[in-house]
């Protein structure tokens, strides 16, 4: 109804061209004008919801700050100033109107951002007409309006001290996600990330429409999780005492990331990638630091858990019961990658459990996983897990299980074969942290096990279909870009994130084709990804240039 | 004397072993023991110097503030905590003595750090008790007094509070750099960096004992170098008139430089890659920004200084007369790479000069280097050139000057063998820039041109002397990483340059062979590089991890 008054006040108007508005995602629904507004000094941002949630109105105040603060002049030689007059006879905007559609149950953000993958509901429609009327911005969710507002704060441009937006009339009717799971993962195990970083990495996820964090926050290098339950883990696994995340820090990053429409998907890896847990359990865990480490795992320091052992079995359900039961995600990893059966060869003690339960190492796998499954199970969550749950081994999985497919792109349509969900996580598309050289200490002329380094370009190109027949793709949940911490800190980590993992967040939210209809591509993405670059910078998110300054002031100057 | 008398109160003594002080670069002459020392609460710094500079007070005053402020735990696991009995109990450091060799000429660190190559004085020697009698430090210059207040730096640690020093006695005789020239090359033009960038940028480089700021200052993409005489060139060729140098700017970094031990070699790129000039002075550029970009340059945008116009040479050689006469460093490049001759074909004012002059474009190139070469000797300083302006053209160049070999390092040999004085900057061990991916836009699967990434295991085999007859090796001055800023910004600036450029610090001061007379390897440097990048976050320099943090903790663990 709404929508439909506006448009008719609509005068000029155009279908997406070559000028576009630098939205990142861009918006699977998108008409633009050529007109110009600005914002009124009055400026600001009605919320017509019945017992609006705390999180919607801080969303609300911080999209007037950041639309206030982002000072952001648009990536064009003169920076706008041509337009200045333009701009200075402009309509201005005193409004935006924030709207839950009728029947919309009124929730917190953080409450939407959790709901299972299948009922999250994101879209939204926003207009903004050029005459200075009230800007309408409607959802069926508050985190829908989230998303909305996320779009609306990427319009204004500052010329000079006046924040103005261009390409008015906007009309973007329902625009949803094309896939409902757009990740980012960190692995804090293998050197550590204080919760400030993980934040600042929630303020660019959120900025471009990044729903989820898959949190890797434990490893054979270090085990920085407090568990409530087992204290002592963390007391000897973690690397000092500074560098843990308290319950404290837990509930703190998940708030912070549930209130900008971010779930958080914690892993706990098993049975490989435990050896920290040994510096307080050496009795669960096999081949601990063993030597040389390559015949018994595929990075330093080696160190499985005893899957064999119904003491270890016990004690591993336990421990992530006791940390899944603190998350309000459905979604729980227990990993399952890279599981080295030399190591459990060579356990004197595994070997004696097995031939004590007549089990081989597979059953004894399939039990000890369904065990940690079924504390996940118990408490209404669904298990996620790396490719070889279901690729190498004979695991029965509960059917509402996620695959994490990251050996290889080319896996995916097998799992999508077995009928499991799956995310995309593949290290020839989305391993942020490949062709910087072997971390290897004594190589010299090494590269990175999965060189090249993978580019935007190289990222932005992948498709979530491929080889996967159209009977199978709604197990395509979306994917992910991620970032393994072997030779990455807090030292570099908005540097080696930013803006690349912005690619994967439009592959999945806007899906193959553009708003006009066009298949997504490169050429009309790199303007716009550079604008959401300096945008983040505005922000205090370190991305880095893709090209010289001088390329994004010249759109395509810079193509071969 | 002095020196004598303390090697008389050495007890235990060790050469250079499996444990040794991360240092870096190491020592060219090192001597460890096995005890501790601890800081006492009331260490000083005597400087026994006549009419000190302020400098040099200021380096000391630095010095001690570092000690305190490093805070540096040990890379071992336990962090140290082992030897909290022995440093209880350790004798107490009060004092370091500091003064000049009988002899010596008092003079500003900064008058010493730009003295000609072949009259820098780097030395010095260092000795610090195990009974707690003051350390002494003796150099024959102030520039040699820095160095060795930068070792002394290196030399501490933290544990619980109490700052200590273990391996003593120290024993550093004569410590000088194997090469004089030892730098870092930074491009300011793709991309800006602001002063403070490049301020932190020298307190990482003086810390590894770098020497020569190489400043690409300006290139075809931006010139933001205010030139006095010229101001109209920065005002239309810089990116904002924010993102400029004004003299004010130059004067501080070349001062901040100076009193840190370092040499701003400022290079202003001819003929080639000026196209940034155009914005002011369109009469003296060829083929601005002209398309294809590919047919008239190596990247966009194409542009280059018409070097057959009189006009156009009498305008550069004052150009950059105007720029070096307000530097204080003996060097200053006129670059000379990657000049595109279809450029100068396709100009109709180059063709009708050089018909005009009866001159061929070589002939016409050598006209113009001899100009811009002549305004550098005009006032005593010597030219640094690419690599191209002796392999790739027939110029006639001043016998003082320079060499950067850049496109392989395989061509140092045919510079030798011309008889030119060289620094190494190959794009094969050395660029700093290689391996993130093709930055020209529309690339899918393309990786960058230098392809792979140079790894600091790379860059620190490199051999200075490789195909170059011992006849030859004097003139090999030294060498430097470079950050070429295509893909860089200040984002991460650090995160891309450091530790990776300490490697030819070290390559370059300590030579061919560490202390004990053994070939320099990646074995022992591992945990000293570790050990540096720690210390050079703990002073705010975003240097990245090399590995993850377990393996720092445990070295050779992570190895192979």
């Amino acid at each position: 109804m709404q929508l439909r008054l506006l448009i008719s006040v609509i005068s000029t108007f155009s279908l997406f061209g070559n000028e576009v508005y630098a939205l990142w995602p861009i918006p699977r629904t998108l008409q633009t004008g050529t007109s110009f507004v600005k914002l009124s000094p009055d400026f600001g941002i009605t919320v017509n919801v019945n017992n609006p949630p705390q999180d919607l109105l801080d969303a609300v105040s911080r999209t007037k700050a950041y639309i206030q603060t982002d000072k952001l002049q648009r990536l064009t030689v003169g920076r706008g100033a041509n337009d200045s007059s333009a701009i200075r006879s402009a309509p201005m905007l005193a409004e935006l109107r924030v709207s839950l559609n009728s029947g919309s149950t009124v929730r917190p953000i953080a409450d939407e951002s959790v709901r299972p993958l299948a009922q999250r509901v994101e879209g939204y429609s926003l207009t903004v007409p050029s005459n200075g009327s009230a800007a309408v911005l409607t959802a069926n969710s508050t985190l829908g309006l989230f998303r909305g507002l996320t779009t609306f704060q990427q319009l204004w441009y500052d010329l000079s001290g006046v924040t103005y937006s261009y390409q008015v009339p906007v009309v973007i009717s329902n625009d949803t996600p094309a896939f409902p799971y757009r990740g980012f993962m960190l692995d804090t195990a293998r050197n550590f990330f204080p919760v400030d970083d993980i934040k600042r990495t929630f303020d660019a996820m959120s900025l471009v429409k990044i729903n989820t964090f898959h949190w890797h926050i434990v490893d054979s290098h270090s085990f920085p999780l407090q568990v409530d339950q087992f204290p002592e883990v963390s007391q000897q696994g973690a690397y000092s005492s500074d560098e843990v995340y308290t319950p404290v820090d837990i509930q703190d990053i998940v708030s912070y990331a549930g209130e900008r429409g971010i779930d958080v998907l914690v892993e706990i890896d098993t049975p490989g990638h435990t050896a920290a847990i040994a510096s307080s359990h050496p009795e669960h865990i096999a081949c601990n630091q063993a030597s040389p480490w390559g015949n018994f795992a595929n990075e330093p320091p080696a160190g499985q858990l005893r899957l064999a052992s119904a003491a270890t079995t016990q004690f591993i359900a336990s421990l992530i019961s006791s940390v899944a039961k603190t998350l309000p995600s459905t979604l729980f990893s227990t990993g399952g990658d890279e599981i080295n059966s030399n190591c459990y060869a060579k356990d004197a003690q595994t070997q004696s459990d097995l031939s004590a339960s007549g089990r081989t190492l597979e059953q004894a796998l399939n039990v000890f996983t369904q065990a940690t499954h079924k504390s996940l199970t118990d408490l209404g969550k669904s298990p996620v897990v790396w490719e070889e749950m279901v690729l190498s081994h004979n695991v029965t999985l509960p059917a509402s299980t996620v695959v994490l497919v990251w050996i290889s792109s080319a896996n995916a349509a097998s799992v999508a074969r077995k009928g499991f969900k799956l995310v995309h996580a593949p290290s020839d598309y989305f391993y942020l942290d490949c062709g910087a050289g072997e971390w290897i200490g004594n190589t010299v002329g090494a590269t990175s096990w999965c060189d090249p380094f993978k580019s935007w370009q190289k990222a932005y190109t992948f498709d979530p279909y491929a080889n996967i027949p159209s009977s199978q793709r709604s197990l395509v949940l979306g994917g992910q870009q991620l970032l393994w911490t072997e030779q990455s800190s807090p030292e570099n980590l908005d540097s080696i994130v930013w803006p690349r993992a912005a690619t994967s967040a439009e592959v999945f939210w806007t899906g193959a084709t553009l708003p006009d209809g066009t298949p997504r591509n490169g050429n009309t993405a790199l303007p716009r990804l550079h604008d959401i670059r300096y945008r983040m910078v505005n922000r205090g998110i370190e991305a880095i240039a893709l090209q010289p300054h001088w390329c994004a002031l010249r759109p395509g100057a810079c193509n071969s």
